[in-house]
């Protein structure tokens, strides 16, 4: 087997971090307690080791294939999308309404990293499919919602999000695309759109494209921009599919990763335009993409927890197989499995502690969305949503960036063999370099953080944040262990280095933007590493109560070795990201333009 | 023109940090100075920038290709090859006596640079030439200086280095290669040698592989490791090539990077026994191929620094052109190009000050190395050697790492352009991943710098260097300007943290090898990434004195403001670092092995 599905640390933390109990306490999720957990998780992992795992690899010999405006997707994907879309897990998160199973996002955003540990080229197929409904879950109207909805969560059909084009990246101000308004009340659309995952393939009947353009008329910039559903096939009123819509591929791209996941350059109204719906009202297109990107956004997060897993895994095997030298303490005489030596096993600890952290912190994320969508209490669901919105960026950002740390350190593991193809590793290492570019780059990411997360309040929710671990640094000192003393101490050290960068951005924001925005990206460096560090802390506290209780002491054990790691290894990188950002402005804003 | 050597930089470097006038008043190198140097790097550029750079996307797309036990190099590369080899380039560092040119390192190292950043895949060829020159010129007797060292030089014949076996790759005690002494006073050698660089190739008419093998009846282990010749094609007394020997390519790896380089499987003894010609004496061929893999492993911390300059300078060019949002600052009411967004200027700014950083230690390192090797003065000879073989591991060993996170950021400062093939970023990414592993892991530098250069003689050289550190800390307190003070504050502070962990590798390398060697690479990270940085110091003090001389006042000012935020965003790493190795080990040996 390959992957082996991380379910027991998934379910400690739905327990002890993310408290899933008091999740399963909210209206709708009644039956989402610990047990419905593990039987979804089980289910999840059996079908992604056995099916979907095993394709990850053929994806990146035999990618998607383009020729004369078809994609032939790699050979498997399509009967294992249909097993996916069978056993219901299109619709993991949905409301029943339409078709899903309307679990929370707690346990959902599990399976979601089970499915893109398997295979992410394969899992960004659904991950679109998931913004496409929620987006129209908030946006469209009644009819759009019945016409669309049931067929995507049914995995026949499924979506995309249509934004870049080639002079509009990050840049959505500068988005070109036009809409037409017609008699009848539809648009025709006109325009080229690059970057579209999943825009053309063979797994599903149709494609719905949630697509961006301007309204003739519309006002310039951001303003101006509507959203549309412009579906591969028009829909007919009984729910068959009708007439070939004008949209199509004209080439996929050659990428150095996620071969098997096509991005297609899709041409919009080549031939007399493509038949567009509007989403809700003309020039809020922008406001209803942001759902479709924050639930994108926070899954992308998860893919780089899910490469690292992967790759975490993939490198232990090989420490444990691999022989060679001996010992360095003399303990042996002969060479030894190479996990023996001290710095495969930092190695192995650095990918594990890492992606633990972050598996940590997103499992709390989640349960802070599930309680700000689903909890009587109006005050509780603001404070959850400002606590996830918080979150967001530093989920996307943190986890995919140490995605990368972490599958570097996984090729690096296997030395030679890390850089021969056949090997495995390298695929990670690739793979994972565009988790920290799409759906917003890490920098996309750090001006959120930065602008709307805290600057926009004065640093209050980061503040709030920087009390609640304050509030966990003194159940370490209660705790009294040796370990909990020293991440205590390591704890302190990072809060205190955050607050006294919380207060330059919320002080500076202003007067010095060019200052703030030259830290932004180590800002949120040092928030992901805090807040997963944070959530290791009280793994840590929690582990040592079930040890104390006899439960599972390997595992226990593990965990509080792990937080331990966690603390003295990678925390200790925030305080030098601290000063980089309060007072290392001056080496960046000093540059001349010219002079680079 | 795709690349542009950075001969400013390193004339700046040569002058005012190697002090290269210094050099060129030691016996042999009278005509090495600044002039010779510039003249020589200037030829250099003009081929590498003309010819060698232009095949560098060339060879990723159109890979070396085996069939039939031969191989096909890219479309070029062979011309490229001769026109190299008849530049006398090949010679750069050698004795005149066998056609060399004799120049010094110091000029010679900034001449690889240029020809690996133009290249990687290409320069290979020519690196390990150079080493198996070196191994010869030190333990090779007379007749085979003679016979192979001249061809070598021309570019006629090339030369590889063939260490590892499928079961022995950093374990060379598991060497199982073998050489049956022949009555004639050959031997034959029968074995399967793996990542055989240039293992067999069309670009020279010979290859002069240099094997490690054990003699009938050596001891086990590495003291029973002999090294020999074993050319491709015999060799007869006149110099012409004779009958084909028994040493066959059976395979190259299809490896994620430097595609265009061949990486051989090569089979010994297939058919009665591959002709050897033993160098030295018996037993200690490790002893020889140190000689070798000294020199590669410099020169691969070159190849780190080699190809950051051109991921930066590709980099910079996008960043230049791609128009993309307004400044944040508000002084722009349109997009500009993203050079103006302060995390691209951020980027860039770490990308060059990591690159600008390392060549100057190579540079340093470099000049140590020619006075090691020509100083009249044996006492400064031996010092010389001290600090250069203290710096090995760290040019070798941070000069790669960094250029990992360098060529990574070149592909995010592309956004998703940067994750397409034909970009070009992406195979800087893919390339380097290899320099990190190949003729030594980083783990295996680490090992180096803790045990022979650290441990072994107290940390004395280690104490040497940060007084002369402590020594440029009093010059930037003298030279009073906020820049030199600011970089004062962190030079100091990445000191005191580098004595503290020097300590403690002292102190603890025999009673807790587990604990030491858990911090190891941690220890390299954060010495090299201290040299760097305090040459970088040095280089703000010369600017300094040039910009008041009223020298180039546009280079010495980017100079001033790369050093300041080296130290504000580099140099900040290192106390971090410094917890982990000296309060960390616990978190890396706490871990249960079967609990990864």
């Amino acid at each position: 087997m390959t992957y082996k599905a991380p379910v027991k640390d998934m379910l400690f933390n739905m327990q002890h971090l993310a408290q899933l109990e008091q999740v399963a306490q909210l209206p709708g999720f009644e039956d989402a307690g610990l047990e419905t957990a593990q039987a979804v998780l089980d289910e999840c992992a059996k079908l992604n080791e056995d099916v979907i795992a095993p394709l990850n690899w053929e994806g990146d010999k035999n990618p998607s294939w383009f020729k004369d405006g078809q994609v032939t997707t790699t050979p498997g994907f399509k009967q294992a999308f249909r097993q996916f879309a069978e056993g219901g897990w299109q619709g993991l998160q949905h409301p029943a309404d339409f078709g899903g199973q309307g679990l929370p996002k707690t346990i959902g955003a599990a399976c979601t990293e089970i499915l893109n540990s398997a295979n992410l080229s394969f899992a960004l197929c659904p991950l679109l499919t998931d913004g496409a409904i929620e987006a129209l879950l908030t946006a469209g109207n009644d009819a759009q919602k019945a016409t669309y909805i049931p067929k995507m969560i049914s995995g026949e059909w499924t979506g995309t999000m249509n934004l870049t084009e080639p002079q509009a990246g990050s840049d959505l101000a500068l988005v070109r695309t036009r809409a037409e308004p017609q008699p009848d009340g539809t648009y025709k659309i006109f325009g080229t759109k690059i970057f579209i995952t999943y825009g053309e393939h063979d797994m599903a009947e149709n494609i719905v494209h949630l697509v961006l353009a301007r309204v003739t008329g519309a006002p310039e910039g951001v303003k101006g921009i509507s959203l549309f559903i412009v579906p591969k096939f028009l829909v007919n009123a009984d729910g068959s599919l009708g007439a070939r819509n004008d949209v199509h591929c004209v080439s996929i791209e050659h990428k150095m990763g996620i071969k098997a996941s096509p991005t297609a350059v899709l041409q919009y109204g080549d031939h007399g335009g493509a038949i567009g719906y509007l989403v809700g009202e003309e020039n809020r297109g922008l406001e209803y993409m942001f759902i479709m990107m924050n639930a994108a956004r926070y899954a992308v997060g998860v893919q780089g927890i899910a490469v690292a897993e992967r790759a975490y895994q993939k490198a232990v095997q090989y420490a444990r197989d691999r022989i060679q030298s001996r010992p360095v303490d003399g303990s042996m005489n002969t060479a030894a499995s190479i996990i023996h030596h001290p710095d495969v096993k930092r190695m192995l600890m650095t990918m594990r502690a890492l992606t633990e952290g972050c598996r940590a912190m997103a499992s709390v994320a989640a349960a802070a969305y599930d309680a700000a969508h689903h909890h009587p209490d109006p005050q509780a669901r603001k404070q959850n949503q400002a606590f996830y919105e918080f979150m967001v960026p530093l989920v996307k950002g943190y986890s995919t960036e140490m995605s990368l740390e972490v599958t570097s350190l996984g090729v690096q593991v296997h030395g030679g063999m890390g850089f021969i193809e056949e090997t495995g590793a390298a695929q990670y290492y690739r793979d994972a370099k565009i988790l920290t570019i799409y759906e917003g780059t890490t920098a996309i990411q750090a001006n959120d953080l930065v602008g709307r997360k805290t600057a926009r309040d004065g640093g209050q929710t980061a503040k709030a944040i920087a009390q609640q671990i304050e509030a966990t640094e003194a159940e370490l000192q209660a705790s009294g262990s040796a370990h909990a003393l020293a991440v205590r101490k390591r704890l302190q050290a990072a809060r205190a280095a955050f607050l006294s960068v919380v207060d330059f951005i919320a002080g500076h924001a202003k007067a010095d933007p060019n200052a703030i925005y030259a830290g932004s990206v180590n800002y949120l460096m040092l928030a992901g590493n805090l807040m997963a560090g944070w959530q290791m802390a009280r793994a840590l506290l929690a582990a040592e109560r079930q040890l104390a209780a006899g439960e599972d002491p390997a595992f226990m054990q593990a965990k509080i070795t792990t937080a331990r790691f966690y603390a003295d290894h990678i925390l200790t990188r925030i305080p030098g990201w601290r000063d980089a950002i309060v007072e290392g402005a001056v080496g960046v804003t000093g540059m001349a333009l010219d002079a680079f």
